[in-house]
């Protein structure tokens, strides 16, 4: 049985890229049942850029709330706050004291932040510890990640090694990256990569008539109502094929190519598919944001699971290290 | 009432040098029912530099042993070991994002740490806000420091500055540093400073005959033994007159003037005067590292006063940041 774990980024409230292009595939993939999915947010990270409180917690809950909303099985995997577990801060400054200080100042992630971001602080510098503490602390045998986050896995090993190596003894498990291939580019309202950054994003969770609203804002050509269309390079029909069943996207295609069908008409028809196919999506996220209590007692539950794990890891890691009785 | 906080390294078994310069004069210190004192073993602190498990416990259980042994009021004061209370490592990541990495990469302890050490790694170069935890955590308003660490209670006050500005409110206590006058430097076997660095200690703690051994190495001069001796260039003498009353020092010098009197002779004597002054401490001493449990207990009863305290600052700090429900 593999264990898999992923630490799901809380900057933000999910978007339909965050849901079709990552959220959805690891929800198919926890279904397996050669598989044990450990889901974190990855709460503590959010503040080497995000100092507000209030819009943090908002995030959190609403990441919650998405997660559980597309189907998660919080009975059969884990799925915590990382915050709420302080195993997490602890391993990682055990781990601090076996990186090496230029392994860190040479990341790529690093140089990258640091010429671009004002605010330049020790935990940005210090944040690919952390989520090596988070993946040992699991003893997770499976990281899917972005290309992007293949450096930090490799530090993860080179960090899990040195700590053996230490103490004589096998006491962390070496993760295996696994570069997410899946990993679609859902496009924004500009046709960019959706992403919050880009501020080009549909929150599917949007009242109606505010969903509308952004779907009209989707860039599209000025082909007259009349003349026919071509799908392929329009960002309507690309969201669109990406929600709707093979038959209605070929109806789609067919209403395109005929003409005397606008965009105005396709995104209407998108804004419907959304609420059609998200229906109880919706509903589900509408529930655990109004019922606060309820969202807290699974994550609650989560927490509990995940500490029984992590605190095997940090009592090895304390018998090795002398820091228990 | 000043909260006065002291961290005790944890790198070493506590010697003479230790114990007259630093030990004996915090409890004194202590002693004061205008103070409340906090007193922790940085046992986390020394993993930067201390990786083996054994040696670390070893060396917090004899410095736990000493400072019972010298009589700390453990049941009026505080006294834990930093490593049980999770809410260290847990603030040290919170501050992590508020502190700038150039600071820390340009802090004088860094600079002089990463020229002379061989494993350069990323809890020597974060360890000042660790140390910024350890402060903060405690609400404390004092904190005796020596010259070469005024620097870093500087950054913990800017560091407390930077968060209190972002939330709002004071959530964070600015501690005062109080540079220490009285710590007195004590000779080592070579006259140098006592230091565990130049192996250069009397470790008091030594059964009779190996105390006595380590004694004859002071280095003396080689005036014979009938001739006058100079008391205020030798070693053994200044010693001796850091034990003695007054009376015992005046009579040890005239031995000294009138010839006759051996070096071999006043280190008996300051063999003789060590087993006498430190009778009970050494007692003491032998119980608690006889009695594993015994310091056990009192450590853990420490810790859950220090947790009561610390959860309170960490509770103000999670809410003010959304981390708490």
């Amino acid at each position: 049985m593999a264990r898999i774990l992923t630490g799901i980024q809380s900057s933000g409230r999910p978007h339909l890229g965050n849901i079709l292009g990552a959220i959805v595939p690891a929800i198919e993939l926890s279904k397996d049942p050669a598989n044990e999915s450990f889901f974190f947010i990855a709460d503590l990270h959010s503040l080497t850029t995000l100092k507000d409180g209030q819009t943090r917690s908002e995030y959190v809950r609403a990441i919650a709330a998405t997660w559980l909303a597309f189907g998660f099985d919080t009975a059969n995997n884990t799925f915590w706050r990382q915050s709420r577990v302080q195993e997490h801060t602890e391993l990682a400054w055990y781990l601090n004291c076996f990186t090496p200080y230029p392994m860190l100042a040479n990341a790529h992630s690093f140089k990258d932040k640091s010429e671009r971001l004002a605010d330049v602080n020790a935990g940005l510098f210090t944040y690919p510890v952390l989520q090596t503490a988070d993946i040992l602390l699991y003893d997770a045998n499976l990281v899917p990640v972005g290309k992007d986050q293949k450096q930090h896995l490799e530090m993860a090993k080179d960090i899990a090694r040195t700590v053996n190596a230490q103490v004589g003894e096998e006491i962390l498990v070496l993760p295996e990256s696994r570069i997410d291939e899946r990993l679609m580019v859902i496009p924004g309202l500009d046709g960019q990569k959706m992403s919050k950054s880009y501020n080009n994003y549909i929150d599917i969770f949007l009242p109606e008539k505010e969903l509308l609203k952004v779907i009209k804002k989707i860039v599209s050509d000025s082909t007259p109502l009349e003349d026919p269309k071509n799908p392929d390079t329009d960002i309507t029909f690309q969201l669109y094929s990406l929600i709707a069943s093979e038959d209605a996207t070929a109806e789609m295609r067919e209403n395109y190519l005929r003409g005397n069908y606008g965009y105005g008409h396709a995104k209407k028809a998108l804004h419907e598919l959304i609420l059609e196919k998200f229906r109880e999506p919706r509903e589900i996220f509408d529930y655990y944001m109004n019922h606060e209590e309820a969202l807290e007692k699974i994550l609650v539950e989560g927490e509990e699971k995940a500490r029984q794990v992590a605190q095997q890891t940090i009592g090895r890691m304390r018998q090795a290290l002398g820091f228990s009785s």
